[in-house]
């Protein structure tokens, strides 16, 4: 029997393992992607921890992934109608199954919030299948949309970017950045150091990046940002830095991206008045956490907007900038290592200690960990 | 020595008392109003207890007058530049001299955040002159802008709007009020009675109130409040009748006029999933609350916009609601009671137990509080 | 053998038929609609005329329609997961199989430019099935999208609406109507009555319509315009008069259902400075139309947005303003006649020469046609 | 008696003549600009010939100005209050006395349609006073907004912007330009120019420029245009190659910096379906041009928008871009020859003949014309 081999976490806390899946029959209209490469994100940080409610484990990680189709069953098309071959070299929007049929979808246009919502690698369990990318290869049901890879994009970038760069392209465009626009990111892992390049493309400036550890906020510098804050710094001392780089007024936008619910209130201290505060970074539960609103919001003109998960179009714009303007920045800089199936789980520990930006599943790599 | 008689708040916490203000000289474009009405607002009750910071004690309080042209110094034009005329039913933007020359009049255009702005009644001191509503002539300085009452105005259903009133229009344009929405008005105050009036006139459905006391409720309810549910009911209650009306969702927007901290809280719990909270209560500082970004904005995919002060175009709307929409709805029963200067502080202690909606002086009124 | 019986255009210009259509199988998520009413829409006349391309004649009209269901397979859901029942009364959205899998429906976001998009009685053909209004039942097939007719809306009024209704909940949606806001309606037809009342209904005033013949006109003052003016009046006292109306600026928002290429320059006349003109009547081609692009488009500072076709929202959004709203204005009074399936040609006939606003076929109604 | 010495335009049609204008008495507030720079922008030729109406010949040209600050009556304060001092390098908006009181600038918000606005070099004459950049000194006002030239910004680089940069920071905010967008820019003249470089520094993809000569499109390719359509090219050959670098579809935004009243045509052919024109251009009468409304704005769903003069937000950004994202381009090569005062009519006729990007007077510069 043909198999898909896979890093498993069996459920919260365990240690992951691996497991031979067999390999699903395919309807017309589904595929299988020999993967390339899937990230190592946050999320499975808290997915290993148990965190998010109502995951079906065991689970096989990985919701952004890349890799070539090794095999098409009937036709798949693009958006544009052309036919999808195999070999092609493709991502796919890990969010699957919304409805096209509900309130969300239909009359609020936001189907990141539509409750039959599917996603790879978090919401399907083992026993629905290979749909998650810390496997050989990832089963493309009928229905998932499929990206090319556009000319000039370098695999590893486009999952260096990952999760975080489609993250911080759906905040972008919450936060309506424009040419001119001062901007403060907080927190420097994937969704921060994706959103203070995506700033930078955009023209705007200063861009400034407040976060932890050191080398994050270097990598930072080399990706956009134009000033970097420590944590370490005292919030007064960061707030008045911000304003002394913004004629006294804070920044135009803040994109938070740092999870932490204190930086919220940050954020808000950063910002002008009437300016915009993007909160992404807060997709997991951090408790409450107290603010003013009459000092923070009311008396300040301000708008804030929370920014929840992400849809086709912003793959798809991600893409767009990888391939026109991807070549301005070192992408590919935030993977320092890749990680065999059989290590994936020191990829997940990097990332949870923060040591690396992003770090890499290759399953069908070369078994030892290659630094860069 | 021709002199204007003002209620004064001499200092914080003093009680009210009458004074005779000399009659100032008028530069060319000055003018002299001859005080019909001029409410007691909240700001009023807050400025008593020294609420506000920087504020010229001793002050004539009354921001939001209507009356009669007594006296005009060369030539006053309206927007359309037709002159004005001795006898003419006016109000004017108490806000004034917004400088046309900072960051905020020329950069970010919100000159509600203008810091040259002056406000009659608030930011004016007794030595300033006689520059507030409670008082039988106010000073139009040069540059003040005079607005005409449109045919069909009744003056006392203006004053009963008040700076609610106008508030409210500022607020309904930051919520962007749209025909078909679902609005939740969180405070039964002056601006929570308009913001509730403004929704209905937009065709908003259901239109629900929440507050207190059972009085301001039932008026609510006259000026186009569908429902209205009482604080004494739980947040839990609340929020469960909120979503019974809303298909389960909440509301597409919440208009927060209550002052309460909390109330901004509420209103994230009551708004729907990417829907809009308008933050227009928290005039003063009530301190610090807690919330969830979590689950309070990110999650929700929310948008929240603070609402501060008013320009010249929010009265202007005002006015135009009043002349054209004005009589569907009965604007003048907010006011349960006129107060001549004497008896000023009655208002005051009025409004301050919530006794009644809306308080106002009629400095050349007959001697007697009138009641309705 | 069951059958349908339906209204037939064989071809363009040709007489209308009626045929027996076979009554399809239904499979699961299929339901047949028992019509209640369907409307003649100036679309229909186009149709007959073969003036819109790549209809598959011979079709059955009709593509807003409302009735009960007669037969249901399997589950079919509400956007609240909730079932239809047999009997119960829904309207549906006749815009069918928008693909969610295109760069329309996925990247830009607006179904209404989908090509995949089928539309029940325009571009589905008698070969394809009963997929048209003018027919004891329409066929519902999977995926179709229901709505239910909420309580207190009676049918005829929904009926009354119909397509212009749903056409005008876009344009005003275009329009981003307001409370207070100055509007001009040019066109009498259907999209212009309900265009007109949307105004009205959001607090706008005036609401100017020009138009014709007078009986429509005088139908508008019933449903929400305050001023109309005839078609027979010169172009330039239109637009002095509307002018005198406003301050002698011209009204914020023109919302232009006339049809005739000429009536978009006739909008820039009529729109203010900045103000804001929808195209939503240029259905079909009438041919190049001159303009002045330096004293119409870039001296005005306006701006103009076309408007194509409708999605689920609109249709959402209608039922929601007449099952709040909808008692305030005679919707039911544009019907002033309904025709049997044997007489539909006389609502048609009826239509073309404008000799009514609305024409409603009632397939199973009474085979005379009622005057009111 | 102290004179100022300009170049003047007697009346339309005439040679350009110098003269000596008394130097007025500065009242406080008033300051005296030495002029460096002032640009030749294609308004000084309709100026010459008589294109615009109410222009008060004899005039002083030069609306773009840059220069040191030779004298300053009393204290002139920037927006953050900071005092100017004697030697500031500045430039100032050229679009003076907007009134602040008239319905554009407080109702509608758009100071560019102020029925009271005034512009240096357009609409005073020289009985106004030495009130345009043709001179070797400029007369500010009372309330002329002066702008501090960042550190960094060359004083070539600003003037070779001009007013064509200015515009088009109006332009791409109108157009809310956004990283990843197509864009096409028609008219190679300053404002396309500049329009193609602040798309390209927005980070759109691609960036096609329409226009002509060959020399300025080879200049575009330069400042950020990724691609060049000559207008010998036949239309539809350049709205097949337009689609065929954009999947088909056509351009997210078209920017009309043309003049040519058929441009906006161009532009509604060379948009996708659902994006958006900005009508920018149009500055002068060209005449009547057809356009089809159904196919080009209704069945497009296109947004049109047109963009009228600038405001002192639009200055301030276009030095903040150039401050900050100045160094990516080559903004000085514009400029290929100043003029003395003496030559000014050949920097006139030289933008006529579309010779030049961008001529310069440089009023106390030597007394050659210097190529670059």
């Amino acid at each position: 029997m043909k198999t898909i081999r896979a890093a498993v976490m069996p459920a919260p806390n365990l240690p992951i393992e691996l497991r031979d899946v067999p390999w699903p029959d395919l309807a017309p209209g589904a595929a299988m992607l020999r993967t390339l490469y899937s990230e190592v994100c946050g999320t499975d940080v808290h997915l290993h921890h148990g965190k998010l409610s109502g995951v079906p484990y065991p689970i096989i990680p990985g919701h952004v992934s890349i890799g070539h189709l090794a095999e098409i069953r009937g036709t798949v098309r693009d958006i544009d109608g052309a036919p999808f071959r195999e070999g092609d070299l493709v991502t796919f929007l890990d969010v699957h199954e919304t409805c096209g049929a509900c309130r969300e979808c239909l009359v609020t246009k936001q189907s990141t919030r539509c409750p039959h919502r599917k996603v790879y690698g978090i919401t399907y369990g083992l026993n629905d299948g290979p749909l998650g990318g810390w496997a050989d290869h990832i089963w493309m049901k009928p229905g998932v949309k499929l990206l090319r890879i556009p000319e000039g994009v370098d695999p590893l970038s486009f999952i260096a970017g990952g999760c975080g760069l489609v993250t911080s392209v759906h905040a972008a465009e919450r936060a309506e950045l424009r040419l001119g626009m001062s901007v403060a990111v907080l927190g420097a892992g994937p969704v921060g150091q994706a959103a203070a390049a995506l700033a930078a493309l955009s023209g705007a400036h200063p861009v400034i990046m407040i976060g932890a550890p050191a080398p994050r906020l270097d990598f930072a510098l080399t990706m956009g940002a134009t000033h970097v804050l420590p944590l370490e710094m005292p919030h007064a001392e960061r707030v008045e830095q911000v304003h002394a780089l913004t004629a006294g007024r804070g920044v135009d936008v803040v994109i938070e991206a740092a999870g932490d619910p204190r930086a919220v209130g940050e954020a808000l201290d950063l910002v002008r008045d009437g300016g915009r505060v993007v909160v992404a970074g807060q997709y997991t539960d951090g408790g409450d956490t107290p603010y003013n609103p009459h000092r923070q919001i009311n008396r300040k003109h301000v708008e804030i907007r929370g920014c929840w998960g992400c849809d086709y179009s912003h793959v798809h714009r991600a893409l767009q900038v990888l391939a026109h303007q991807g070549a301005k920045l070192p992408w590919a800089n935030a993977v320092t290592a890749t990680y065999s199936l059989e290590r994936a789980a020191e990829g997940l520990a990097a990332v949870e200690s923060r040591a690396v930006v992003k770090a890499v599943v290759e399953p069908n790599g070369k078994q030892t960990t290659v630094s860069r």
